[in-house]
């Protein structure tokens, strides 16, 4: 693409510099800034800006924060004894949208991954066990991926804890609300059946 | 979504309200700057505020530009007596990544919609009458939309330079290169037939 403004060539370049931008859609955004207020590209930067510059992470949880604690943490309503563990932010955000869950969270920040040199250093593992040791935790649900790696971590994990009495639990997997099953895959297909539930807990799940 | 930083929430917020970025999408973004460098999320920012605040629009041709003169109007090599007519400057970037036009431009601003509330006023032909009797240029290539709008504006343009002795042309409509018979539309295809083209200029075409 040949552009008769560098002021409009650098702005392309970083916008599509992000993940899934193209030069095509770059260009549609930076056009359509560009017939945008003054004051309102401004605030556009602004927000970006201040979000890289003074977000803190939280030194309990490693969840992203406003403050030195976020906003799960410092919530005195929330129970203190329940740790949902995640791989990332994006898990928290996903969870706390369903508003089911009460408890706090543990950022691992990853999983476990040998061959891409993430080693237990590389994540929020020895943390995670100050919380459970010191913290009165009496339940870990553990909600990594469902592979190979994220049970290895589970494992990991429920290893470096062994000796306390907290309750290691992970989400329950099976077919999805609305799934069908001749399009769910065998590992999921056989892992239901094989982890049933009595009729009615499944009721009780549904009334839930 | 429900977010535990206001930060990240603004930030999500200014991104998705850019046009075909929903609220994932925009989550998306912000969390692959949260991971990017300050000094590269400075650059983003930096070269989105300068652009907004810096460009300047070309007096001759409205075209963006760095200073009052774009580098097309202000490159000596261009043909001066032939101007292209459009609607955006998207079409400037899309004529230009041809790299066979070598003439000037003149970019409307849209075409005329009276429903719209879109009149001459609204758009930069008076400057484009002005820049044909004041500047020698001998031909006008419109290159508008194919629609009854797009027609309306070459002729309200044409009466306008009723006198002058400038040539108005407009770019050739037809099958594309590659194109299937089957899928044209009817009006495509019926007026490329009208129009059809002596075979040895055809060769030439396709030489060219």
């Amino acid at each position: 693409m040949i552009f008769s403004s560098k002021l409009i060539e650098e702005a392309v370049q970083e916008f599509s510099r992000l993940p899934g931008i193209g030069k095509k859609t770059a260009l549609r955004l930076v056009l359509q800034l560009l017939k945008t207020d003054k004051e309102d590209v401004d605030a556009f930067t602004g927000a970006v800006s201040r979000m890289r510059h003074e977000i803190e992470f939280c030194e309990e949880c490693h969840n992203v924060s406003d403050g030195p604690k976020c906003v799960i943490c410092a919530n005195p309503g929330r129970n203190r004894s329940q740790v949902c563990v995640v791989e990332t932010l994006r898990d928290v955000i996903a969870i706390e949208s369903t508003q089911q869950y009460s408890g706090l969270y543990h950022i691992l920040g990853g999983i476990l991954s040998p061959l891409d040199g993430i080693g237990p250093d590389q994540l929020n593992i020895s943390s995670l066990c100050k919380r459970v040791k010191e913290n009165g935790v009496t339940e870990l649900i553990m909600a990594l991926s469902p592979t190979i790696e994220g049970d290895t971590t589970v494992y990991y994990i429920a290893k470096q804890l062994t000796g306390t009495d907290v309750n290691i639990t992970t989400i329950a997997r099976g077919i999805a609300f609305g799934g069908e099953l001749e399009y769910a895959d065998e590992m999921t297909l056989a892992r239901s059946i094989a982890k049933r539930l009595p009729i009615d807990n499944y009721v009780t799940m549904q009334g839930k």
